[in-house]
């Protein structure tokens, strides 16, 4: 590094693209570090405008309003990867947008996604990008079946995705999804999945949490358990895969990497099924196990402070609250957890609530 | 118990009394569990404003203000324990008032704590009332020198005190401060100062976190250092004490209980120095080395939830940043350490800017 980067005061004012519960708990774990917080989200029943009184109403493509944004804010961070690629360059051409553009960029499509992971030599399942019919059985042909069909971008909790388990499938998928742009994926027989939650800073320090063990239900993230249950070696090269991306992509802040665990006992490896720009729901956990949780650690990041310390002081597994299930708070708590709900005043199905961080405890 | 206390579901508006650090720290504390937050305070620029929506700027005298505020609330807690007892008493009619007035009046002024104290036989410093130069003179004839004679009320950080080091002193001490209602206490030359944190839940649970053993300079609070490196058998007398205050104020909510350790080596005890019906500045450590903290601990009392767990995971200094000291942070921050800022806006000597929490490894 040429010179020092600019260490952000505290006081400063910290600009949250989103105001759902990850921009809830970045504002919260800002204003433990001393600095104020500004949301901007056009929902005006967003949860993260109860923990601040700095907010702005408005779409996020409403040029003049984040003009006001940028202006009142010295920083600007995001909690969701789809910010729209002209208000991220807006943006940054008034404050500095940790993470920058270019995360941004690779992360929303998923096609550049798997090019940066090819170009840098990560494993990754193998992929065809599909522009139609002929496109997609070609790709079938390829990579065989099962396989999935899945939108390039805005997919999230399985929604954006079809598998394809016969051949006779292909053509209703595609009319499924069509017209946006589709990437074919070879289908992972996976023995788990994980990830690894991993910062970096603006003098370019790297630390990573440990990695967690993700259980789905319905498609969204139901339990995420530390450690991960997988051989020293696989938690180490998570790690180092996680530390490469950030590296490669120049990144500032915290981002998810989620792996498939493939190849059983004899010869077990590691695919990257996804990145993420920002907090990841799987790394919940570090908020009862580890000094600097991973909230704390993405606004050290962006604020240009050192990174916090990773290590992880407990066994801990962090359960989703989804829907109704956030009533069985506090009544369901027992001896050893920490609830934290989003404080988000409609339930619905499917909807994430709060959740739940249970320490584990050796018999 | 009669019947099952109720439980406040989250969502919930929890109002607070007092726009400091303490409610500021309680209003991020009640936001984890999905509350909303309403700080009350006078002063415009409080550090609590910067974490909730909801604020009233009025005096704490302003009836009108006060009962809009219980209006908008659905339970009434302070952050200090000098809440005007008209005030309290008014909005205790309107809203729960947690903790309640019993703990406002003893905690309030020195002659009703002590004779608390007193008439539940728990151990403090000898004492005797003062109303003039006749009282003061035969104080120091039964508790002999030094002594220290001290306001009943609005004393904090050694503000509205005396030393009384030769008989010759009374004279001045007493015209320094009185016209107010004055408290003579023998002198106890303590190996150490140590507190207690203990919670109550509304349903009659108490806990007690462990003990912390607290260095002050100039008259404020400097490190709280867990373990206290006090026998075990008084650690448990500590917490035992502490307890027993909780119990017999019938108390719902989080208290401080001071302690001098005295004795030396050969006959050690412990005198109460002071209890705060509130969280507590030497209870900071919490957040490092608790599941629960002691802002969590004191909400979920408050809400009628159950007390989470106060265990200690890991040895721990809390050092505050008085004044300038705040300035060494980010660039001083060592590995294991952190940091909670209050995102004051002035910077003033004395002034209690923030605090470290450092975890402290076995050699």
């Amino acid at each position: 590094m040429s010179e020092k980067p600019a260490i952000l005061p505290s006081g400063a004012t910290i600009g949250i693209l989103g105001g759902g519960q990850l921009g809830r708990m970045l504002a919260l774990a800002a204003a433990r570090l001393g600095f104020r917080s500004h949301i901007y989200c056009p929902d005006p029943h967003s949860p993260a405008f109860e923990v601040t009184p700095h907010r702005t109403v408005a779409a996020y493509d409403d040029m003049a309003a984040l003009r006001s944004f940028a202006a009142a804010v010295d920083v600007v961070t995001y909690e969701f990867e789809n910010v729209p690629a002209t208000t991220a360059e807006m943006l940054a051409r008034l404050k500095p947008l940790r993470p920058g553009a270019k995360a941004l960029a690779v992360s929303q499509d998923r096609l550049a996604e798997k090019g940066f992971l090819s170009s840098k030599n990560i494993p990754a399942a193998p992929y065809r990008a599909v522009h139609g019919l002929a496109d997609l059985e070609a790709g079938l042909g390829e990579l065989g079946l099962p396989a999935v069909l899945k939108t390039t971008r805005l997919g999230y909790d399985g929604k954006g995705q079809r598998v394809l388990r016969v051949a006779g499938e292909a053509e209703a998928a595609l009319a499924a999804l069509q017209p946006h742009p589709l990437v074919l994926e070879a289908f992972v027989p996976f023995e788990k999945e994980i990830s690894v939650v991993v910062a970096r800073g603006l003098d370019g320090a790297v630390r990573a949490f440990d990695p967690a063990w993700n259980v789905h239900r319905d498609h969204i993230l139901h339990t995420s358990t530390v450690p991960a249950g997988i051989a020293p070696a696989l938690e180490r090269q998570a790690g180092m895969i996680a530390k490469a991306i950030v590296i490669a992509l120049d990144y500032v802040g915290v981002l998810g990497v989620e792996f498939f665990v493939v190849g059983g006992e004899g010869k077990p490896g590691l695919l990257v099924n996804e990145i993420a720009p920002r907090v990841h729901n799987s790394g919940h956990w570090t908020e009862a196990a580890c000094l600097t949780d991973q909230f704390e650690q993405h606004i050290r990041a962006i604020a240009g402070w050192p990174l916090g310390d990773p290590r992880r002081h407990a066994d801990v597994v962090m359960k989703n609250l989804i829907g109704a299930e956030v009533e069985t708070v506090p009544s369901a708590l027992d001896g050893e957890s920490q609830p934290h709900l989003y404080g988000k005043t409609e339930i619905r199905p499917g909807r994430k609530m709060g959740h739940v961080n249970t320490i584990l405890r050796q018999e």
